[in-house]
C-alpha cells in the first residue's frame, strides 16, 4: 500500500494526501475495475506515440492533423506542448499544421536547443511554407524560444509571426499587470 | 448608528457586515480621529474636480497631464475611467494625452453615447491629432464603445488604433480561454 501511495503521489497535482485518498478508494472498488484502470494506464504507453511529422501525440503516425486534407499546409504553428496544440484546436479558428517542440528553452532546467524538435522544424520548412506562427507561451522560456527560432528562420525569408500579447478578452485595464498593458499598447492594431 | 451602517454599506465592496465592523471600529477610536476621517471625505468632493480637457480627476484644471510640456499632444488615448488612465501611466510607456469617457456604452444599464464624454472627444480632435488609441476595456461594453467611436472618427481620416487583445505576459496557452486565444491568433504580429 505504501508503494501505491508513493507511486501515485509522483503524478503531477497529486500530493501524498490525495494519493492516500485514491488508494483507499481503490481498495473499496471490485477487482476487475481496478484491473481495467491499470490496463488503461499501461495502454497509454503502448498505443500512444509521437507523430513523426509534427510530434503531436497520436495513435496513428502521421497524426490526424498532418494527414487531413482539410488543413492548409502553407501554415505551421509552433507550440511547446501537445496540450497547447489542443488549446488552439479548441478555438476552431486555425486550419494550418502544427509543430510541437516538446518544451521551451530553459537554461535553468538544462533544456537547450538540442532537447527540442528544432532541427525537425527547420527540415519541414520549404517553398510551400507561407507562414510560421510562433505560439510558444508568453513567459520567459517561451519568449526566449521564440527569439531563438526567429534567428534561425529569419535568414530563410519565410514570413514569421508571433501570437499577440495583450489584454485577455473580458478583462479590465485596471487589473492588468504593467507588462501586459505595455504589450497591449505596443501591439495596438489599426482599426 | 443604524444610519452610519446603512450609509457605509452603500459604498462599493462594502456589505452590511463590513459596514457594521467599520462602525464598531470607529466607535472605539478617539473623536478627533473620526472627525479627521469625516473631513477628508468631504474634502474629496470639495477639492477634486474633473479636468475640463480630458475629464481626468484632478485638483487643478486643466490636469497635470494636459498641461505638461513633456507629453506628446499628437496622441490621444481614450479610456473608460480615470483608474484606467492611472493603470496606463504606471507602465511609463505612454507619453501622449488621454481622454476619459466616464464609462462605456451599456444599453442594459441605460448608458448611451450622450452619457459619455464623446462629443467632447470629437471636439478635441484636430489636424494636430496623429493617432487616437482606443483603450476601452476588452469586454462587451468596452468593445461596443470602441466600435461606436470607430464609426464617428473614421470619416475624419485620423489614424485609430485599438490596444492588443491577446495572451497576458507570463501566461500559458493551455489555460487561456478560447476567445483570448482566438484574438491572440488573429492579432499575431510579424517578427
Amino acid at each position: 500500500m505504501e508503494r501505491a501511495i508513493s507511486e501515485l503521489s509522483k503524478l503531477p497535482g497529486i500530493g501524498r494526501k490525495s494519493a492516500q485518498r485514491l488508494v483507499f478508494y481503490l481498495l473499496k472498488r471490485p477487482e476487475h475495475e481496478v484491473r481495467t484502470l491499470a490496463e488503461a494506464i499501461v495502454a497509454v504507453k503502448e498505443n500512444i506515440l509521437f507523430c513523426s511529422v509534427c510530434f503531436n501525440i497520436t495513435e496513428t503516425d502521421p497524426c490526424q492533423v498532418c494527414t487531413s486534407e482539410k488543413r492548409d499546409r502553407e501554415f505551421i504553428c509552433v507550440v511547446e506542448e501537445a496540450n497547447d496544440m489542443l488549446a488552439i484546436e479548441r478555438t476552431g479558428e486555425y486550419k494550418g499544421l502544427y509543430h510541437v517542440l516538446g518544451g521551451a528553452l530553459s537554461p535553468l532546467e538544462g533544456i537547450g536547443p538540442e532537447d527540442l524538435r528544432i532541427k525537425e522544424l527547420l527540415r519541414r520548412l520549404s517553398n510551400d511554407t507561407r507562414e510560421v506562427i510562433i505560439a510558444t507561451n508568453p513567459n520567459t522560456e517561451g519568449e526566449a524560444t521564440a527569439l531563438y527560432l526567429e534567428k534561425l528562420i529569419k535568414p530563410l525569408e519565410i514570413k514569421m509571426t508571433r501570437i499577440a500579447r495583450g489584454l485577455p478578452v473580458g478583462s479590465n485595464l485596471e487589473y492588468a499587470d504593467e507588462m501586459t498593458l505595455t504589450r497591449a499598447l505596443e501591439g495596438r492594431v489599426v482599426i
